[in-house]
């Protein structure tokens, strides 16, 4: 090792860059009044020696893509980011930029939003969650490259760097990912913990004071500990050579730094966490850094340095393109298909395996009709990768006869994530937005969505293209009980923005619902798909196309309806059958079929009119779920039958009779309503 | 010791009780055709020490003060319990109620419910949430003996003990808890972890490799472990006994067992984790376990030796009561104040202390207000304890001189959670279902109650008096961004059943927001209470009464209104604003207030005619959130002022500018629907 004499060597220059990271986060903090200096000034020196000496990208192709992925989990330090976006070269972060920091539609949004910003590969700020994400990308790597690379042509092959901090690690996600990725033996994925001791509370040593390491060393995760990551870059770079150089297992390094590195009165406090040094500090911090520049001005041998990764970024990206070149010449099936993994495409006519039904099939439980879906599927879409939070055969979520994604065993696409609904919701939003074409489905009882909710908004909000496979959808879950049974959970489901929530009546709708599902995920936005634990019927009428609108007619009466009954999943068929015995009675009796309000929100007026005419006020909803949000469809004059407490431990028909999902409760309800 | 002896003298009958366990949990799964045999077989001896050697319990009065606190973390497992509850004596589970299995309405529902069965200290099932109710329950049993035991009078002085499964240990949220159990070194919680390498999945094997012990040292737990918890009794008594010795750490048994022990094709697969037997396997098992009784038949032997638990119960209680006697007798106003606690009464006057404002005081955030009121109530109310997850001075609910709740330190009410949102909210639910009178409160910022759904839910369904105090409520959090910043929160938490949702405009309602959950607390339900991050003005008509019933006109017209604006929180004031330049131009306009759709749906018919009479079609909410449930107050013809996309990363007072909520944009919208 050469290291530490080129440290020595190059130690004013690499003092010039490492404090340009943390003045340009100072500074802009400072602008904006608004923004975390902290964790910038004591995690630079790590972060510049991951970057400029380790990770491999192409500042002029963010999206190149054999790149290390980089994860800044603890989002806060958004600036660090930024700087070092800035100071590689990329073309999304100008110094104009970070002079926005944290302003209207700038780049340089408050925590870093892959949406916003080329260059961020995963939206942080809600911790734990970036070391999860963290975990998915290693995983997609570990899948593609034990797909695709031959012994002659390795053409997936980079690493996963995740820098964390305190709070990460307190946030039960993250030790469910790390347990997750110990189990894996996520080799190239390699953490550096910024170990400063504080967090907004003040020190750690308020609530704080487990043994990290041992916690990650019983995790089966290779632990190293730079103990002064302040100063001794050869440390860092030792560390990371040897994370590098342990293929069998992920690596933590922790680095011990102070938070608010170089302000005299503020590091090392929770002051420096979160808010703006103040002019007087800043001018300290200056003096005590010895950086005379104005603000956003950076040295010429800092950039000139840090620039370099432009043309290391042009080199390695040259280099793949021939290694890619070859493996096509080689391999030209094998590359037909991992360009069109790359390119986001469907192949044609993927769709065709979707099935339809008759009232004549065979009614089955809607989970059924998803593992049917879900397997015709995997024949034509081997780009579909997930699997359940240890409810596999309750789900049904496993793709027959390919194998379990395991250690050494990366190449088969179904995952066991164990009862680790928050983790598994954080990883396959990293499946996703490795943005390798991969279209992740993660799965668990619909009311343990409320464990994953944040990682669920996250796709929504990051345009992560996962979809959520939700069973066990109502009371109909029977025997469990109340803490099993959704009741709100559709509607808090629904109200996510971008999240596209579909509940499948019978077959036809479930073929519908993954269609919008898959095609959804090509285009980076996420599904939730609730599906029924019990039978139901195949009924005339639906069908794949009404799904895409999300509301359709399907069954009605010659001219203005006296009533609509709008039901959806498995409270359709009660509309169906109520209908039969209202238009037997002599009244006009329109059922709408809504498996999705988001999707039928979507439509145009005139489409929703005819749907939904102004003229027809009586109007009756149907769901075996909380009423709330469906006013919007039945208005203030509508009725509901609907579920508006806790659920109840009995068999589920049970429970569906007794909170009044029957013919004759519709019946009465609907009668009521037509007075 | 002579425990071995005893073990092997009473073998036989030890094995009759343990058996009775086993075919209760067996026999009462079978007949429901539905349940989790697995884990009460193996359980079952762990179990059976714990109660019959080590438990201090009154079966005759479950509520008996100083009970030990159990906790069947992995609550699938019930039949153990109620087995447990059946064999000891309580009244509340008889042979019938266990022959009622997963019944409608029956006392022995799927998972163990507090507010159905006498007994049941915590409601379980959802993985993870047991062990973190123990950690609550722990510190209120520290809490209140550092509060009330004198040297020479020891009032509160019990051990929490709970049974975990690997569920439970692969949850993020009881590594969250555990970690923080560790911190605080609560040394009377002990956790008997069931290590049976099964999951719903197969072999833990398959996604669960980790070295739980180490883990807990990590945390640092005091661990041991029971090699054989299947057959060797005294070993795992010897094991409690040493974690009971140990007061200055919780500590983790992990007691190796066999799911389904017994059973001699099941036993030690995933077929017996969630499944009835089956007629052919339970006759079988029957031989193994040299088990001819019929099914709900237990020995008289095995009967009357559980029994027992009356005559021990009543003994302890006799004991106690005398203690207490003597401590009133010495130490009154402690133990008048200590009845109080119990009785779950307020002190007269209490909600004196509230403030009330008029339009001359300043304007403040309601997050200001709120920690007002906190600073307020701590004066009548020494029973407020809680904090927040590591935002305190964000969220501002420190009760300022009080102290911190830390080891040795465990009077002092203010609680620093860490960045553990999850593990928060269920140690929270069990510090109120302590039943002790306590009233915990738990902060973070309104968007991360996505990280703590599951507890909040649970403290709705299990009638958990929780403050949940949350700030930052809408995009004028500004600069943090979208990931910060709540859109579809508020609907998300209105659906949840039983909880009941607050946004006060102001400084008299955020009194009147706090005398409600006060209230409700004391009647074991939890208030949700959403505060701004930015100043509000206090506005004419609103008050603590209004609060009361959830919404309330606080601008009014002579006669029939033309237009209702009906705001919340922040937004109320554009309300008032706005219908001030409208009653300038002649209309007639109402302003209500909702701070609580909840509180307003509870309220009679008439009264909600009387603020929103049907009459009255031009309505328009204002709300910086999803627009979703407010139709049920708008109807179909009414309008929004809402948000329905993800916010952005700016200051306060421009996203709210940009996203529409300005008096102009209300005025605007009014008009619009004036036509």
């Amino acid at each position: 090792m050469t290291v530490a004499t080129q440290s020595l060597k190059e130690l004013s220059l690499e003092e010039l860059c490492i404090n340009s990271i943390r003045f340009l986060a100072i500074d802009a903090v400072e602008k904006a009044k608004s923004g975390h200096p902290g964790l910038p000034m004591g995690a630079a020196p790590m972060a510049f020696v991951l970057w400029d000496r380790f990770m491999r990208f192409n500042p002029k192709n963010p999206k190149w893509f054999n790149r290390d992925r980089f994860v800044l989990s603890a989002g806060h330090g958004s600036m660090l980011q930024y700087a070092l976006l800035y100071l590689t070269g990329f073309d999304s972060v100008s110094i104009e930029d970070i002079k926005q920091f944290r302003q209207w539609e700038s780049k340089t949004p408050g925590h870093p939003e892959n949406f916003m910003t080329p260059g961020v590969e995963v939206t942080t700020g809600p911790l734990g969650q970036g070391i999860a994400n963290g975990v998915g990308l290693a995983m997609a790597e570990a899948h593609l490259a034990a797909k695709f690379n031959k012994p002659d042509a390795k053409i997936v092959d980079h690493y996963t760097y995740v820098i964390l901090g305190d709070g990460c690690n307190m946030e039960g996600v993250s030790g469910e990912a790390a347990s997750f990725a110990g189990h894996l033996g996520l080799g190239k994925l390699i953490a550096l913990y910024d170990d400063n001791h504080i967090s907004i509370d003040g020190s750690t040593d308020v609530a704080f004071t487990e043994d990290v390491s041992k916690r990650f060393e019983a995790y089966g995760w290779h632990v190293l500990h730079v103990k002064d990551g302040n100063t001794d870059l050869a440390a860092i770079e030792k560390a990371i050579a040897e994370a590098k150089a342990v293929t069998d297992k992920p690596t933590m390094i922790k680095v011990t730094t102070t938070i608010g590195y170089g302000s005299p009165n503020k590091q090392n406090t929770a002051g420096v966490h979160g808010a703006a040094l103040g002019t007087d500090e800043v001018a300290l911090t200056r003096k005590e850094l010895k950086w005379e520049h104005e603000p956003f001005v950076i040295p010429q041998d800092a950039l000139n340095h840090m620039h370099k990764a432009v043309e290391r970024g042009a080199d390695y990206e040259t280099e793949w393109n021939k290694t890619f070149s070859d493996y096509k010449a080689k391999y030209p099936q094998e590359a037909a298909e991992f360009e069109r993994y790359i390119s986001g495409k469907l192949p044609d006519g993927w769709d065709k395996v979707l099935p339809t039904y008759t009232p004549e099939d065979k009614g089955l439980p809607t989970r059924k009709h998803s593992e049917t879906c879900l397997n015709k599927l995997a024949t034509v879409l081997p780009e579909l990768i997930g699997g359940s939070a240890d409810l596999t055969h309750s789900n049904l979520t496993e793709v027959k006869g390919k194998g379990d994604f395991q250690k050494g065993q990366y190449q088969n696409p179904n995952i066991h994530f164990g009862v680790r609904e928050h983790g598994m919701g954080a990883i396959c939003n990293g499946i996703a937005l490795h943005s390798s074409g991969l279209i992740p489905y993660g799965a668990t009882f619909l009311i343990f969505t409320d464990y994953m909710r944040a990682a669920i908004r996250l796709s929504a909000l990051s345009q992560a293209g996962v979809i959520w496979v939700m069973t066990h959808d109502s009371i109909g879950q029977g025997e469990d009980g109340p803490t099993h049974q959704p009741i709100e959970t559709l509607a808090s489901l629904r109200a996510i923005p971008n999240l596209t929530v579909i509940r499948p009546a019978d077959g036809n709708e479930s073929s519908g619902a993954y269609k919008v599902a898959i095609e959804k995920a090509k285009q980076n936005a996420p599904t939730l798909l609730a599906f029924t634990r019990q039978n139901v019927p195949n009924l005339a009428g639906t069908s794949i196309e009404g799904v895409a609108k999300g509301g359709y007619t399907v069954v009605d009466s010659q001219g203005t309806p006296d009533i609509i009954l709008i039901g959806t999943g498995s409270e359709l068929s009660l509309c169906v059958n109520a209908a039969e015995k209202l238009t037997a009675e002599g009244k006009k009796v329109r059922v709408v079929s809504m498996p999705s309000t988001d999707l039928f929100d979507a439509q145009d007026a005139a489409y929703k009119e005819s749907i939904l005419p102004k003229a027809v006020t009586k109007r009756l909803s149907v769901e075996a779920a909380a009423s709330f949000g469906w006013h919007k469809y039945i208005g203030i004059e509508g009725d509901t039958v609907s579920i508006d407490r806790f659920g109840a431990s009995a068999p589920g028909g049970v429970c569906l009779e007794k909170f009044g999902f029957s013919v004759d409760n519709v019946l009465a309800k609907a009668k009521q309503l037509l007075g």
